[in-house]
C-alpha cells in the first residue's frame, strides 16, 4: 500500500503532513510517498529524526497556492500536486492525499486520471456531525450548475462510499430541498427526485437543510453550490452559537464561572465535530482515489486522511463505483443526447 | 392605522393572535381587524374580557390549513386569509399580518394586490441573528428558480427595508455564493454579481453561508431555494449544538451541574435569537404590506408583527420600493425581451 501525499498543500506547511505520515506508517503500515521540495522536506525529516523506510521523499519543484486558479495549475507539471497525481496515474502509488487548493486537486486529477464512465463531474463528500452518526454531504462544493442526472450520480457514489467505507448497510439517501414534500424543489431537484425513485438506491425523499444534523439520513445529495452554502452556514452557525454563549456569559461573573466549568463538555463536543477525526473528503467519480484533507489539517487529520485513502484502495472503491454506475445507467434514462457526458474542468 | 390580522393562521390557534392584537392596540394604538370565525373569536374575546374598541372582529367562514396547496387556496374566497387580504385591497386596512401557510399568503396577496411594476416575484425577508445586529436574508423561501435580475431586485428591496424600517444607513449588500471571490458562483449568481455592481446599492461582493452570522452584511440576497436551505440549516445547526452540549454534559454529574448553572445564559441567548422579538418576515414586492409571522408565534411575536406592519405603512414602504424599482430599472439592463416580467404564482 503506497499513498502519494502532497506535503506542500496544507496551511501549516509540510510539518503536520510529515508527522501524520509517520503516524500512518507506524499505526497502519502505510508506505507514504511524501511529495514536495526535497531540501525543504529533508530539513523536517532531520529535525524529526525520521528513519522509517516507509516514508520516502519524492521531489517536486513547484507548489500550488490556495489562491492559484485551478485551470492555470494544470499547465504546471512540477507542482507537488501534479507530481503526486502522476505517481498514481503511473501506478507508483495507490491513492492521493492533499490538503491544498481543492479546485486544483479536482482539475489535476480530472485531467490526469479522467472520470469514471458516464460521470461528467466528480463530487466531494464531506462529513457533518449529527445527533447520531455523521451525515455525508455530496456534493460539498466541487461543482456548481449541476443537472438532475448528476445529482443522482452524486447520491449513488455517496451511497457506495457510505456502504463500503463507512459500513452503513443500505444507506438512507436524502435529496436536499426547500421542503420535505415531493412537490417542493426547483426544476433540477424535482427532476432528480423522480429519477432517484427509479433507482435501487434507498431514497427516503427530500431532506431540508436541518436534516443534516438529525441523523435520519446517511447521506444528502445536492449540487456543489448549495452544498457549499450548507457547509459554510453550518460552520458559521456553530461558531456563532459558541461565541454568543461566551458573549452572554461574560456579562456576569457567576455565568463566566459556570462557563469555565463547562469547558470539558465543550472540548468533548469539539472532538465530536472535528474534521481531524474523519480525515478528509473523498473526491468521488474520478478514475482513482483522491482524499481532500482540510486545509488546516493537523498531524492527526493527515494520519486519518492517509488511513481513509488506504481503506478506499483496499476496498476497491473505484471498481465498486464503476459497477454501480453501470447499474445506475440501466435504471435511469440517460441525459438528453444533445448533451452527452464529457469530461470538463471546474470553472473555479 | 388599521391592520388586518388573519387570526386563524398560527399553529396555536387564535388565542395568541388576539392577545398580541390587544398588546399592539394598547402599546402602539393600532386598530386591529381580527379576521376569522366570529363565534370562535367571540369566545376568546369573552374569555379574555376584551372591550378595547380598537379590536374588531371581521367574520370569515373558512380557514387555510398549513398543508393546503397555495394555488388551491386562491379559489376559496371566504378564508380568513382571503378576507384579510381583501380588506387591504379595498382600503379598509393598511396592512396584513398572517402566521399561516406561507405559500397561500404569497398566492393570495399576489393575485389580489398584484406586484409592484417590474417585479415578477416577491420575496420573503427573514431575520437571522449575528454577532452584531441581525442580518436580513432575501429571499428566505418565497421563490425557487430565480433569474439574476430577480435576485438583484430582492437585494434592492431588502436594502430599502433595511434602510427605512431597520434604520441602517447605506445597507451593506452581500450575494450568497460558494466563495467570496467574484469568479465564484453558478451561472445565475455570476450574472447577478455583475448586475449588482452596476447599481447604486452598497454591494460588498459575494457572501458565504457563514457570513449571515458575522454581521458584516446588513442583508444577503439569494434565490428562495438556497435561502430556505440556509435558514433550515441554521435552525438545525443551532438546535444540534444545544442538544449535543446537553448530551455531553449528561455524561458527568459534575458537567450536568455546570450546565444547570448556565441556564440563565442560554435563556438570554435564546431571547437574542428568537423570532418573537422582530415580529415576522415582510413579503416584499407585492403592492401592499404583508407580514408573515412565524407559525409558532406567541402573543409577543404577534404584537411585534403588528408593530412592524404599522411601521411599514407609516414609512410608506410600498412607495419607497416603487421609487427604487424605477431607479433600478434604469441602472441595470432589463431581462431579455422574450422573457418579460409577468405576475406568476408560486408553484409550491
Amino acid at each position: 500500500m503506497r499513498i502519494a501525499l502532497d506535503a506542500m498543500g496544507g496551511d501549516a506547511g509540510p510539518r503536520p503532513a510529515i508527522e501524520g505520515a509517520l503516524l500512518a506508517a507506524k499505526l497502519y503500515n502505510i508506505h507514504v510517498l511524501v511529495v514536495g521540495k526535497e531540501r525543504h522536506l529533508q530539513k523536517y525529516f532531520s529535525a524529526l529524526n525520521i528513519t522509517d523506510p516507509r516514508l520516502e521523499i519524492v521531489h517536486a519543484d513547484d507548489v500550488v497556492k490556495m489562491t492559484d486558479s485551478p485551470t492555470e495549475t494544470i499547465r504546471r507539471k512540477q507542482t507537488s500536486l501534479a507530481v503526486a497525481t502522476r505517481l498514481v496515474k503511473e501506478g507508483k502509488a495507490d491513492a492521493l492525499v492533499s490538503a491544498g487548493n481543492t479546485g486544483a486537486l479536482i482539475a489535476n486529477t480530472l485531467l490526469s486520471w479522467r472520470t469514471l464512465p458516464g460521470i461528467k463531474k466528480p463530487c466531494l463528500a464531506a462529513f457533518l456531525p449529527s445527533l447520531k452518526a455523521h451525515t455525508l454531504l455530496v456534493d460539498a462544493g466541487a461543482n456548481v450548475d449541476c443537472k438532475a442526472h448528476q445529482i443522482v450520480q452524486f447520491a449513488m457514489m455517496g451511497s457506495v462510499y457510505a456502504r463500503d467505507v463507512l459500513k452503513r448497510p443500505n444507506p438512507r439517501v436524502g435529496l436536499l430541498c426547500n421542503g420535505h414534500e415531493d412537490n417542493k424543489g426547483n426544476e433540477v431537484t424535482k427532476e432528480a427526485n423522480k429519477m432517484l425513485r427509479q433507482t435501487h438506491l434507498n431514497f427516503e425523499g427530500n431532506a431540508e437543510g436541518g436534516d443534516i444534523f438529525s441523523g435520519d439520513f446517511d447521506l444528502i445529495a445536492c449540487d456543489g453550490f448549495v452544498g457549499n452554502v450548507l457547509l459554510k452556514t453550518a460552520e458559521g452557525c456553530a461558531a456563532f452559537v459558541f461565541k454568543a454563549i461566551k458573549q452572554e456569559a461574560k456579562k456576569s461573573i457567576f455565568q463566566t464561572f459556570a462557563g469555565l466549568l463547562m469547558i470539558p463538555t465543550a472540548k468533548k463536543l469539539k472532538k465530536r465535530t472535528d474534521y481531524d477525526e474523519y480525515g478528509g473528503a473523498p473526491l468521488l467519480g474520478v478514475n482513482g482515489i483522491a482524499i481532500k484533507a482540510h486545509g488546516r489539517s493537523n498531524k492527526k487529520a493527515y494520519m486519518n486522511a492517509l488511513r481513509v485513502a488506504s481503506e478506499c484502495h483496499e476496498l476497491n472503491l473505484v471498481d465498486r463505483l464503476r459497477e454501480e454506475l453501470a447499474r445506475l445507467e440501466e435504471e435511469i434514462e440517460p441525459e438528453s443526447p444533445h448533451n452527452p457526458p464529457t469530461t470538463s474542468l471546474p470553472e473555479n
